[in-house]
């Protein structure tokens, strides 16, 4: 694809001459035709060093663009203009449709023939899986589970009974769907086990990683809103709602009962406690730990949580503090 | 069910006319002839907008019994309550007995015909399952593994080779027991692998969760003692000793050779030194980290973990410093 | 086995008898023809309980040689004489190669009559496995990747599409290599994914544990040197570079585009930021939050991670105050 179309597509302004790409690249390895792309100053050498034929830039670093030993497509947003490029570039491979004769469909499994399944997959009975979906190996969808039209499941993905995704989500490999919950009571000074017998309700173009578990509820449903975007090894707990385009970054832990607000961010390792409700549009630091509830809009973080400036506040403090304690002794001792 | 008759079955009394029940809702989505409970007055609103059939209260808190628009059953504990509703009205799926055609069993396999093993699950030369076990589609489990009567594994979960479980355990999705642990010695400053041959035992009523990893010991045995429950994505280290009835919560973590003492509680995503030692009943808040040994019956929080009051004590004093610097600065100021 | 070739074998000097050996035990289940180790005087009761035939005993601990109630071997790293002492006693099982019929290859899928594949692994199109290599049921190796030589991947293992393994690397049980990676642009203020159209290269050598995400780089390659070893649950995020022989415990999740040094060694449940540099040998504590870049051969702990001497002066700082502060409030009320 030249170059100019594809600056004409990504909304972007060519500077220098035209030329042929065959695809994308990192800077540092990207060749004489492939695309690469900076997008801030501490890239700058690796700009300088780059045989890429030519580079994305965003138009707010104009020193990048004197530096660039290549032709330019300037951007707005360089992330946005990426995630384009990468669609432009390199489209989704696709598989031709059909159903491994080495896949299991249960008795009155729905599977049309638009659908792949590849081999090992597992189809649970009176599962319904819908239009044009990629059912990858060794997936296994349980009884009565209802995948909605043009899914992707990764391999090993389990969708366990009952669980309902609705359409375009994409579920990770080894990702549970429907885990069983964690709830207990106690009797007789012994843990008694509260079966949960809800379910899960993935909503409309939601977006899971690797190796995530998202448990049923106890009763009623787990509910992830539209578009949400969770990475790997995320860990939802029975009775969540998340509202629509929640992002949770990896190894994050959502306790029982807890509420998410539309838009909100956590960032890698967060930890939040049973039944907090964390406002729309609020974000988490990466590792915060939040034990009560969180404004709507609110930016928290710390073990446990609190209001950002307060977090780095203390952390300040303590730095002086400690520089204090350590002069009047150092003091001290000479 | 009657209204009535639910009540005497969970040992409490009703407040209202009897009617029939169908099952149990959630507060918000229960309809009329279904129950749902509450737990304590945060949930008074929903209480109070509740369509439900019936309600479960706790006996402990009489201004909900006032306010429920509907009969109740009052009753001493509604968590264990919840548990017996839950198995009453909600009992587990039976699902019939038989191997599928699709499974695979190794040379010497035992499997007792009153047992359920779905499609491509897979069970390992001279591996030996109880009966009325439950095989999910795509389990694996390893040579010589041994698994007693009424187990019920979870898709895609696999029991490495030579480990044992007991009587009814309940292994969650994705679930590795058996993991290959992580020793690790230094050679000619290389780091090099320390095998684990060793293997490991669950005890009886063990209910682990999805995506959890047990390593196997180095050399004898890692052991969860009877009746533990493990929340998902928890892992257990090599030649850990968890003793009877611990309870521990999504995403922790225990180190090797960690010894745990009967009935304690770890919250969610805390970690465990290696050979760190927890007494029995001891209490570990969500998030700690525990480097060193805890006593019988402590309650530790924190990171380092300390005494939960010293580390409460320890966020008060550092609020009331960073709110003084404050103030000073503030009067600077102006 | 003589305890005398044994001693041989492993470098160490025999100190008591001889005799015949069988395996290895741990020192409380060590019957009179097994051996097993001491590495500390921590064990000592247990040391002095046991019914081993012989001990692996450190020279450097002298009292521990007086105390044993059997044989010894002397060595200068009992940790080392334990990694040979089990390759010894207890050499890794060798299952003969064979495909399983129950297995499934991919069209134009190149695999060795020297491998081993188990049943229900699903070796996808024109992916290549070397030779001697062990791929455990459930497996599945995506389209066009490839395994060097001698691999082993143990059960439920996935190896993505395009993702590489150099040779004799393990994977651990339920692992992904090739993950999705988690790269998100805003558009029109909602989440848009940046597909990861990127790979993963793993060295020779290199061993994973179980559960673990290895994600795939949005352009180019996420890439684990040689001989890196990585604990269970780990995470690695899209584009990261880990170089030669980094170790990295339990539960720890690193960050997108995060650079490793060489030798550099991670504690469990350790978080990594996107885009920070660690350098050569730099030791991350158990449970950091690494915020910024980290120089080489440093030692830091904290969160977020500072030097570790700071970190523990803060710890000490802290407890002094609020001990001082206790004292004024018990002056007061008393």
């Amino acid at each position: 694809m030249l170059l100019s179309e594809i600056a004409r597509r990504l909304g972007g302004s060519l500077r220098g001459r035209d030329l042929e790409i065959s695809g994308a690249a990192p800077l540092d390895t990207a060749g004489v035709d492939e695309i690469s792309l900076c997008t801030s100053e501490r890239k700058l050498a690796a700009l300088r060093r780059s045989k890429a034929g030519a580079v994305l830039l965003p138009k707010q670093v104009p020193q990048l663009l004197s530096e660039a030993p290549c032709p330019v497509v300037l951007v707005d947003d360089v992330r946005l203009a990426l995630a384009r490029l990468i669609d432009l570039l390199h489209p989704p491979p696709v598989s031709p449709p059909g159903i491994s004769p080495r896949a299991s469909l249960g008795e009155g499994a729905r599977v049309p023939a638009s659908c792949r399944v590849e081999a090992e997959a597992c189809i649970g009975e009176r599962a319904e899986i819908g239009e044009r979906c990629h059912i990858g190996a060794g997936v296994v969808v349980g009884e009565g589970a209802v995948v909605g039209d043009d899914c992707f499941i990764a391999p090993g993905a389990i969708i366990a009974s009952g669980c309902r995704l609705g359409r375009r989500v994409r579920i990770g490999a080894g990702t549970i769907i429907g885990s069983e919950g964690f709830g207990l009571a106690s009797e007789e000074g012994r843990p008694r086990t509260i079966r949960a017998v809800g379910t899960v309700v993935i909503e409309d173009e939601v977006e899971i990683g690797a190796n995530c578990t998202i448990a049923r509820a106890t009763l009623g449903e787990t509910r992830l809103g539209r578009g949400c975007r969770l990475d790997d090894q995320v860990h939802i707990g029975h009775n969540c709602l998340l509202e629509e385009g929640v992002i949770i970054a990896a190894q994050s832990g959502i306790g029982g009962s807890v509420r998410i607000g539309r838009g909100a961010i956590l960032g890698g390792q967060v930890g939040v406690a049973d039944h907090v409700e964390i406002g729309a549009g609020a974000q988490i630091g990466a590792r915060s730990a939040v034990a009560g509830n969180v404004p709507e809009g609110a930016r928290v973080a710390g073990y446990p949580a609190v209001a950002i400036e307060e977090w780095l506040g203390e952390r300040v403090l303590l730095r002086r503090l400690r520089r204090r304690t350590k002069t009047k002794k150092d003091r001290k001792e000479s």
